[in-house]
């Protein structure tokens, strides 16, 4: 339901409304900020004041080319990227991608280990996990005190509140407390996530979510996840988890799914069934456990790319059930965009025809207007995910324990 | 995204918290509000009095039993159901529901006029609905400006913000300004929504969805509806249009649908497909077209009832393509509850067993914990539905222009 409305809740959200545009716009006036965001001066001079203290954000004075008004310098405020750091990491079957972010989720240092995660306790996972954080941060020349916070992204079903995964293809099974592990290891506060709310929390700050209430990503990796987005926060269900997408059933009749049932989107599109269909057809090297590494699915659609028509087939299926899939989320939730991302869109030259016929199969006839956007992978998308999802907090609450005064009381002047 | 917070919107989100915490449990007094929401109870004094100040609550002084702490009278606040009273209207094939309702929601009259709405022209429409609501409205007792607002469900595709109807069975092709139709009319403010949201909004209110911020509510009529409630608010999609459910395809290779498409589940559960399929099977009376009066669809029940294996089956397969479409809801969503509802349920003792089945079928092995409700159809959900849409809005904002003092300021004392 509704929050109570106290003066906190709306410091909070200023602040982020605040630290919010002065991200989106790299460097910004007062005067610009409160056009934008539609606070009094005196409001946007309180909020800027107080970070300004805590050392969030820069003024810097800018004599502008013509002169400006009255000759006087211009103050741009800009944000501090050394203010705080925070950790991104993203799990996957067979490598942990560690990245630690500035205050504007700019990575500072990353690595990536070559682990196969699957077949290893989660406590070995932890521990690893552990000691690539603390690397990673001491190679960027920082002390852990500086690390304000972590992000962990991993596929499956995520309940982030408890910091707990239920259920993942890469650690075993479920439920697994995740979170509490790492908190005991590093002594920092540890988010998890859905590694598909990562993609959307780095769209929305940076890619093509940028401006966006509302819109869904759907992700192509071991398996197929969707991220959401509602009115400016991340979906999660009535009891903290989130949206699942994977084992919608788009064809009653269909494929035998790895969960029992019949017809789920990830027997057809998610990179271990595309495997799974490939090996009965071409040999493949790598491990002979059912989660491919993504050398074998580079070679495998290189294949289906030299004309292995059988190759090519299993990419149209697995399109044209991704995009009925895709359907349903258009036709239920009538979001502003779907993304579609991951590893797996790597070979959406193989699939994208079929997508896009699957998703005019799905559709009513209804006025959507939804964009379907075909985001071209990058690891880093992931990592400033990771990162977004630890600094989306800092900028709602101060970092130190000041900042007491009553905005509405201090009224400050400035030039613009 | 978030709405900057101002001492306005405090205000606005404060005041609608009050009015709902008094709403919700009929008498209160300050410092059981105060506990319940959480705000300061010089803040609740100053709020509280502002509404009695504006004539939307009452105090009452109650004498306790035991003589209460030293001996003083509580003083328990109350709506006032007089304040301002709203009109609900709900649009279907073959009638025309309209209730007048007083601030608690409470239906003070109604009307249902049998007026086969699919074969007469929009502003026919909207004219039999102007005249049916000063005639309810005037044998309730009122003038018409005591009227705050007109809210009118209809099923399809409904953007409410702009009142347009894009799609819908029963008043030929869109997009039909209906609001503006009804606003010109009548003179007040007019809401439209679509007719599962009326449900969202009555169980929210008084039924099965109190207390609960995410859940939703599938409706069978003439078309099958999805309503949906995300964090205590009608879930509308990017551009103000609402989810849409009757054609998620369940069946790719399933009947031909009305739009078009195969395997909608519309093409099965929907009182109009259940009609079709019927009526090649037993002689039926009623009207030629296509959408069955709620006799007929009474009267299909029934035989059903008496044992017709072929009708049987129609509800089974029925029952089962609404599981199946409910499952993909669960999944995606999470919600606390699914309602079903509407007059289709009606025949849910012919159903339940196939939905509950189809449902298993589609859900993913999750730890799904969404409730499912078969909720027992009444015409006064549909109506107050509609009076909630307008009440919801007054809660939020004063009815007069005044209310400015600053609640910060205020301060009183009370017994408690």
């Amino acid at each position: 339901m509704f929050k109570t409305a106290d003066p906190e809740l709306m410091r909070a959200i200023n602040r982020r409304l605040v630290l919010d545009a002065i991200r989106e716009r790299g460097s910004v006036s007062r005067v610009e900020l409160a056009e934008q965001i539609q606070l009094s001066r005196a409001t946007i001079s309180a909020i800027t004041g107080a970070l300004i203290d805590e050392n969030l954000i820069h003024a810097r004075h800018v004599q502008l080319a013509n002169g400006g008004p009255r000759g006087r310098p211009r103050v741009m405020l800009e944000l501090n990227p050394d203010a705080t750091y925070v950790v991104g990491v993203k799990l996957a079957a067979h490598q942990i991608s560690i990245a630690v972010t500035d205050f504007t989720a700019d990575v500072v240092r990353s690595v990536t280990l070559p682990i196969r995660v699957t077949r290893q306790a989660v406590k070995v996972v932890a521990d690893v996990i552990e000691d690539g954080i603390r690397r990673c941060v001491a190679d960027a020349g920082l002390a852990m005190d500086r690390i304000s916070g972590v992000g962990i992204g991993l596929p499956g079903i995520i309940d982030s509140p408890a910091g707990l995964c239920h259920q993942t293809p890469i650690l075993g099974d479920g439920p697994i407390a995740l979170g509490g592990l790492m908190v005991d290891r590093l002594g920092i506060p540890v988010t998890l996530e859905n590694d598909a709310s990562l993609v959307i929390l780095a769209e929305h700050w940076f890619g093509h979510g940028r401006g966006l209430g509302t819109f869904a990503a759907v992700t192509v990796e071991q398996t197929v996840s969707l991220g959401l987005m509602v009115g400016g926060e991340l979906y999660r269900g009535a009891n903290g988890i989130g949206p699942e997408f994977g084992h919608l059933k788009v064809d009653p009749a269909g494929r035998l799914c790895t969960c029992g049932k019949r017809g789920c989107v990830d027997a057809y599109a998610s990179e271990a069934a595309i495997h799974r269909q490939a090996r009965k057809i071409v040999e493949l090297d790598g491990p002979i456990d059912d989660l491919p590494t993504p050398a074998t699915m580079r070679r495998i659609a290189e294949l289906a790319r030299q004309g292995n028509a059988d190759l090519l087939a299993i990419y149209r299926d697995a399109g044209a059930k991704l995009g009925l899939a895709t359907a349903l989320i258009v036709n239920t939730l009538n979001p502003a965009k779907v993304i579609l991302s991951g590893e797996g869109l790597l070979a959406a030259d193989l699939m994208k025809e079929a997508i896009l016929a699957g998703l005019e199969d799905g559709l009513s006839a209804s006025p959507h207007r939804t964009e379907i956007i075909f985001h071209e992978w990058t690891d880093e998308v992931w990592a400033r995910g990771a990162a977004c999802l630890v600094l989306r907090k800092l900028y709602e609450a101060p970092l130190a324990s000041g900042q007491s005064e009553d905005m509405s009381e201090e009224v400050a002047a400035w030039s613009h």
